[in-house]
């Protein structure tokens, strides 16, 4: 039983179209390899245009009461947890709330300073789903990250809200959303121009 | 020598994200298996919305001087040429004027009603830009689909300008935009919301 009454959503920055990481991600290039020009760093750079856009996303994730994201969205680590990583973020984490790591390599919760406590889940989607669902509360669950980890939810069907950033480039490569994702069928329902970026909010359809 | 002074333009309607097609394409279904709901129809559908999108459709087809498409766009014949099939548009096509048709099979050329003609390029995308540049002259050229002749163009960088009508579904499989196409740097040079598809021009840059 879940008390919680929020909705369950996704933003994901994606290149024009569908990537959202290139391939041969390091502890040096979190989204993968990127033939030197870092692209991970434009893929995001659109939320650092305007004071304006940077203070949109931090209220947006002040807004969301739980996070659920994927084990490589959370570091380079694969395998058995050889090393104390602790997320790319530093001490503070920019979540404040409970973050649930899919993996199949148990580990101990990690608490960090300003609310942040990642925990590790090992057995699936709809375990880490509740518990985020749990945590949050009447506050909104994000499925965070990255494109295996939505799709698995959005092929679940559990997604209300996906929104996209379309950014400017293409990739020759990488981690693409919707890939072996059953059709979907979407509800546009807003679509806005910022100078080198379009923002698309989607309502996923049962 | 070429006296084109017009753009090389393309404009594709994809679904969220990048699919152009589906699979399986017929003379019954021109965008491939549907699953019976009829997609390819969907994926235009935006087209027809108001008087005023329409008219916009018809004015920039009108601006165009010469198309090149692919041989799977005007038709679902396959291999040698064993039937006298005209493509999919009637007596009268809305292009009015040269369409260069890619493919590996020779054929005459075969004129329509209404100025279209459909010429026959079996030596490749160079020529078929070449010659249709020089019909063309002042006005632009339409690299008008699929995606496997947009994605040849966009990897040799002969396409200036690409728009993009982002429709709100999503496709399991099918003709994917970009495959294989070295990565890309673009400038949003347009993002336009409709209520049911964002209108997207990207400048291809060099
Ligand atoms: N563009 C954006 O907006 C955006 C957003 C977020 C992330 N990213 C980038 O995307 C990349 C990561 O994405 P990704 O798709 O490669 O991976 P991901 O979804 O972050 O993580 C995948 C990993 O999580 C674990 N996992 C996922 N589902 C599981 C399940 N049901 N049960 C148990 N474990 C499960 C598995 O790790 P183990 O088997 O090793 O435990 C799996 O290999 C990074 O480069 C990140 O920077 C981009
Ligand atoms: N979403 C949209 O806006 C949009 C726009 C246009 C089309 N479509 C749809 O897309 C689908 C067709 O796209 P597609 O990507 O499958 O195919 P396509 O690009 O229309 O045609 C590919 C075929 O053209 C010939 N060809 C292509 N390049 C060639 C070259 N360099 N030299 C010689 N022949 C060449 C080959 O045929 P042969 O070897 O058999 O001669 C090849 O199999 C159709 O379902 C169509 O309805 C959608």
């Amino acid at each position: 039983m879940t008390t919680h009454k929020g909705r369950v959503v996704s933003d994901l920055s994606v290149s024009a179209y569908g990537y959202s990481a290139g391939t041969g991600q390091s502890e040096q290039r979190p989204f993968g390899d990127d033939a030197g020009d870092g692209w991970g760093n434009r893929l995001h750079s659109w939320m650092f245009e305007t004071p304006e856009l940077r203070q949109a996303e931090l209220d947006r994730l002040a807004s969301v009461g739980a996070f659920v994201m994927g084990r490589n969205m959370f570091g380079p680590v694969r395998g058995p947890w050889d090393r104390r990583w602790k997320g790319w973020w530093g001490d503070d984490p920019p979540y404040h709330a409970p973050v649930f790591v899919l993996t199949h390599h148990a580990r101990d919760p990690q608490p960090m300073e300003g609310g942040t406590t990642f925990h590790f889940v090992t057995d699936g989607i709809g375990s880490a789903l509740r518990q985020a669902r749990e945590a949050a509360g009447d506050r909104d669950v994000s499925i965070h990250g990255g494109a295996t980890t939505v799709d698995q939810y959005l092929a679940a069907g559990l997604i209300d809200v996906l929104r996209l950033h379309i950014v400017p480039f293409t990739l020759g490569a990488g981690t693409r959303l919707f890939d072996g994702v059953p059709p979907l069928d979407l509800e546009q329902v807003e679509s806005r121009a910022a100078d080198s970026v379009t923002h698309v909010t989607y309502r996923v359809l049962r």
